[in-house]
């Protein structure tokens, strides 16, 4: 089904769900520091409740179109590892869907920005640009490329919304950084002086460590499924969803 | 099966649903304002934790019923949407079901009211009427209806009460507004002056954006599941449960 | 699969599982109004995690064995809208469940008392005896009623563990009364003077009230699903869970 | 599936897969701690959040590899209880398993500390070691064992890891102990002088008191499902997933 939608549409998708998630990331955020100004830890309860819940959905949303990928990485990863077996995007895709990204992903935040009455955007002024933050992020993505296709691999892709949804509210606690672990995100919120924002000044640092986290990442499924991109074409995998993350399409 | 049940009955269950939807978000709202007085952001994430386990149990209990919409908006688009297949509801069920819909929600206002010892009604006086709040209304409400229809025309209805019990409770964070996306869980609110509460001067505001959400809803399902509204009746989806939350009745 | 445990084992699952309930309520009351001392919601809050995420897994534990009850209240109800078509509990097997539930519920509480280094028994002295309370315990239970059977009758039992853990999270917080909702673990609360307990001489008043609101429930049953008591016999129901919770035995 | 790949792969899964688990645990109590100061329940929250989602999220990442076990605790409960039937680990698969996991730890205990601009190893000075934190840990451990084997043997491996998830999460508050229930995530959490430490002199109690908890999980398993062992091996469970915790290799 995903496979019918034209790739403009799937475009479309990519770039109103890659939106929508720093619509939420960011609006939460701002919430969350407004509401509980006491306690930060609070705050990123609060932020990580609302991300967690609100990705799962996004995903159930806009996987059947474009797979819900909402991220650089995610794409070019699910290209890379399709190249043997086109599974996997194509270059033509792939150039499709990366600025489908990071497009959304700024009006994301300018749409967050106008729903709390703030300016259309503000340059955020948090620096995020140390050493522990960069591995934080290498850890994150690394762990998020190996559950999205460790999911489409093993035929439990409709599981995929709930448990990447999980997996970054998780994340959002147990790596230093919070867990960006998306390229296009992290452009978007560089578009908010508020909770959730990173510094301009801080996004290579971040981007480079994401991209290592992919590289991590993809290593270690070499190790753990060294025959499962292969077998995802043999099998016939039933009761699979039409809900993808990548891996499936 | 739900289409077994006579109107009367179908009427009934709207007006329970609906009623005991309010009854949730307006008795946990007095609940978590008396007992965390110090932290509003405490305070609303008590509300949004019992309002998204809430919701996602009261379409469970319903769904096979009617349909579970709680929402005239969702009825209202679920007519629309299905004009030209007649999947949808008809004209003379939507004029049963939207009533019901009201009675219940101010019916579920006043049990919170006595189930915590305060007069049956009182009127709020929360203004909740400036731009930014109803843009996060047009938010909500679009949001609320792509993904309810998505996940009906995909065959994934029986994911419908876990994934809008967790959109609301996602959407109470990240729009402005606290996400009403329901004109009358709205209208419901105005009947207890207590954190949840809506002053009644605000309502036609709030109602006003919610219909301009639920067309922009539609817009958005019209780009990204242009063929679905058809598909729907073609295919033979397997598995599909018999809870529906407005689109596969 | 249920039904070929004998009786005597189905009673010593309905006593562990009550009993571990018990605990998890005690339990979890008890680190939560140590730890969080300076805001009773926060302790509410903490206390509905634990029991929502809890009384889901003993479900999923134990209801293979005895269809994981832990009620008397659903035991009686289970036996009565089974009369007629001999899908219920038995007078015999009811005779069995409930003082197990009872006298496990107390072994809970003496369990969840010890591991914090107290008095195995101390009486509560919270008094719970005011009208809008009571009127919470009949909302909480003829809720838990309808939400247990519209599940059983409509070939969803497998989501039941879920969602019934969910249901209590959100009543913790809907109800004035906090959702006891169930005679046995009343009885296993008035064990321990701590965050959950309730004082002796308010059991009457709550149990009298959950006995209503069973009533309640078998009402609106009655009103929405009239033909379902039958239908459950009639329909191979395909991919039902092993899980019950009193309504597919 | 799992069972194809090598033994050398699946330790290497459970390595990868405690480790991230310890680094889950540890990371989200440094995170908890430094952001919200003035609450320790609030602490636990938080650490229980990010715990009950990453865990889920890692069984989910790793089961079709190697089970997902993570405990040796789990591991030596599923050899013994597979030796009859030869469904279990044997004794050469135990042998690899357990040092896989204890390494994997004490790794995830260095990245955590490593992530958060701390120094690789700090012993930790928290001491654990009174007779009802070893109660808690009995019961913590014996509740664990028996949800594991409870859903192998009923075909429900699928929800595992939701459930597993949900059980730490619940257990985290309703145990003295926070419920550790695994000797080599205690051992992991030895080198880190966070909120989640233990001190190395607290360990054997501990230890001793989780196999305690391994055994009274074997005898309640064994008068709950009497024959499900064998059972297992005779029924063609219909859906079974291929992630496993254990029971279903």
């Amino acid at each position: 089904m995903s496979s019918a939608a034209p790739l403009w549409r799937r475009a479309v998708a990519e770039a109103v769900g890659t939106g929508l998630l720093v619509t939420v990331v960011i609006g939460s955020g701002i919430a969350a520091s407004a509401l509980s100004p006491s306690d930060i830890g609070l705050q990123l309860l609060e932020n990580a409740f609302a991300t967690a819940l609100g990705l799962a959905v996004l995903i159930l949303m806009l996987g059947p179109v474009s797979g819900a990928h909402f991220n650089p990485v995610v794409s070019a990863v699910d290209w890379w590892l399709g190249r043997r077996t086109g599974t996997g995007l194509t270059p033509r895709e792939l150039v499709a869907y990366i600025p489908a990204q990071v497009v959304g992903a700024i009006a994301g935040a300018v749409l967050a920005n106008l729903m709390y009455a703030k300016a259309a955007v503000s340059w955020s002024t948090t620096d995020r640009s140390t050493g522990h933050l960069w591995l934080g992020e290498v850890v994150a993505t690394a762990g998020l490329v190996v559950l999205i296709f460790a999911l489409g691999w093993s035929g439990r892709a409709a599981v995929a919304p709930a448990a990447v949804g999980a997996y970054i509210g998780a994340a959002y606690w147990f790596t230093s950084s919070t867990s960006f672990a998306n390229p296009a995100v992290s452009i978007g919120r560089a578009f908010s002086d508020t909770f959730a924002g990173i510094a301009p000044g801080s996004l290579p640092g971040f981007i480079v460590a994401q991209l290592l986290g992919a590289i991590v990442g993809v290593g270690l499924l070499a190790v753990l499924y060294p025959d499962a991109g292969q077998a995802a074409n043999d099998i016939v995998t039933p009761h699979t969803d039409t809900t993808t993350t990548g891996a499936t399409k």
